[in-house]
């Protein structure tokens, strides 16, 4: 048998530091990190290593958006109440029911004299964390958003900590394009990387490829040699996709149902996909994500709303053997390659800059 | 751009013929696959491709038998008639409050005619797929059971379809042991698979240690040839672990605390592990995984407890380049290469004895 020692542990830093993952912010219930808090503390004064942010324009999660919408069915006033309160009972735009957020824009107020983030005061920047961990605060009512749509424009301050993600704005892009990209930005990253792992011959499916996430990560797919079906919901966006020929294959199914999507995936690659990545912002997406994906195969799940247990035990009860995985929205310099995606690429340009400008 | 053809899809097989996964069983809603079904139908007569077991014991899956127990404050009588409701109701073993359910031993009744499942009518066996997927009907009201553990002795019948997941019983080890090897068999051969496509000089933290598939799982990280720690909620675990020698360091801290649950990994290794394996059956462990596991590694979720945004989430937010896998059930080989750990391992066998006596 193998030797075994129980140890004395001593207190050591965390990541460089306790601090540095926004510990002292947390009010209830103390000792969790701040994603898993029910409430923040989101007053303005810094921490030497915190950054503080003038709120320009909130980007809520599209699951916490259509929740909300779905909710209040469509009712903007209510839904932007609801928004509001949420802040200023958690310190931060967390939904309690979806547990989601989304991301933020602004111009950076105060630098820590402590801080590692690569900021100054003036820089315009957008924060690559959930808004689910970020201490925000709301000083104008959100007076200027309607209410029916992710992009909220918003006044206020937000608290970035050490360990953070900030990305100053590129010049070349609008600053409401790059946000819409930057909200995404891991998919196509993770995506590129899962599919370059495969090797040769890779084909990939998406489940929601008009989305953002969808769009992009079908585009990275491409790019990184891959063949590839887009599996929309309706006509319209098939449509939309073919015009815009982001995919090889355009096909029409309800992703939440597995037979459906099975067969169009199947029916377009000739085959079950190598890669498939789920992008819809729906429930019950996770059986026919794994039925659509070869033995062998990796799914990746970038929707908010993926089930851990239907996964689990859908690809048990299956007997599938692939690789699931819960997609991470921090991949190093994923911010760049979107952007790089996007400039490479007119169509997802457009596709972006037509969503931006509906919201 | 890219070319793009819109397809009209034809009817496909999936996976060998729907029929395969069962979706002639499902009752409500119809179309979906029997784990995502509110009611199966668990009707004795078989289709051409099912086979029926006679059901001798099932074996809850750990997170349902928990939520059962704490609910009833451990009143057994009470568990009881909640399972048999579930199962009356649901016509399967499937908790609608953790979404999980667990596996059974019977003996195979009767095998349709065109099942390709490799059995017999007499074999002893056990289904490696869920509960929460399988019909089942219970005939003797679990009167030889009293609640008060995660293994039941029941009468009655079971549903496998084609396309399923089972083992005969080995001979020369107890039938209840086996049951709770197979119970957790995809955690080690999962383990053993991630532990090895990171090479050399690997390092693991098995978070939850003591229990079966952390025991498992710790044990197919050292034959994988990597270091390890387990990480243990108790006094009486690191002493039981300790005493059995089945890690390098046994270190005491509260998963859910993920300051805690890091510094005893990086205390015990010199750093963050390599890979970090999560057998903890209870909520809000993720960040404490992330946390622990270097950039560049990977955490593998094998509980149902685990929350898919709380670890997509926390990773985005703790700005941790992290692989982070939900734990599938289901790997070729897997129940052959967890009861050959056993073997090879004496302290796991007596873990897993004690615990088949204790329960």
């Amino acid at each position: 048998m193998w030797g075994s020692k129980v140890t004395t542990l001593l207190p050591m830093s965390v990541g460089g530091g306790e601090v540095t993952v926004g510990l002292s912010r947390v009010l209830e219930p103390v000792g969790v990190l701040p994603q898993a808090a029910w409430r923040l503390d989101s007053a303005p004064e810094l921490a030497p290593d915190e950054v503080r942010i003038r709120v320009e324009r909130l980007n809520l999660d599209a699951a916490s958006f259509r929740q909300l919408a779905e909710k209040h069915g469509g009712d903007g006033a209510a839904v932007r109440a609801e928004v509001l309160e949420i802040i200023g009972t958690r310190g931060k735009m967390h939904n309690p029911v979806t547990g989601s957020g989304g991301m933020l824009i602004g111009v950076v107020d105060e630098v820590g004299p402590e801080s590692p983030l690569p900021v100054k005061a003036g820089d315009r920047v957008a924060t690559l964390v959930s808004l689910t961990l970020t201490p925000l605060r709301i000083s104008d009512g959100l007076r200027d958003w309607d209410g029916r749509g992710e992009q909220v424009p918003a006044r206020g301050h937000a608290i970035l900590f050490g360990r953070s993600v900030v990305a100053v704005l590129p010049e070349d892009l609008p600053a409401e394009l790059a946000l819409a990209v930057f909200d995404v930005c891991g998919a196509p990253a993770l995506t590129d990387r899962v599919v370059r792992s495969h090797g040769e011959n890779v084909t990939v499916a998406v489940l929601g490829g008009a989305g953002k996430s969808g769009s992009l990560s079908l585009t990275a797919a491409r790019l990184a040699g891959a063949r590839t079906v887009a599996v929309v919901v309706s006509d319209a966006e098939r449509e939309a996709l073919h015009k815009a020929g982001l995919a090889d294959v355009v096909a029409v199914a309800d992703a939440r149902d597995p037979v459906a999507v099975s067969r169009a995936v199947t029916g377009a690659l000739g085959g079950p996909a190598t890669v498939t990545v789920v992008c819809v912002d729906v429930p019950g997406c996770e059986h026919g994500a794994i039925l659509s994906t070869a033995a062998g195969g990796t799914v990746i799940f970038f929707s908010m709303a993926t089930s851990f247990s239907a996964a689990a035990l859908g690809a048990e009860g299956l007997a599938a053997d692939v690789t699931m995985l819960i997609g991470n929205g921090y991949v190093p310099g994923h911010a760049a390659f979107a952007l790089d995606v996007v400039r490479r690429t007119p169509a997802v340009r457009s596709l972006f800059e037509a969503r931006v400008a509906r919201d």
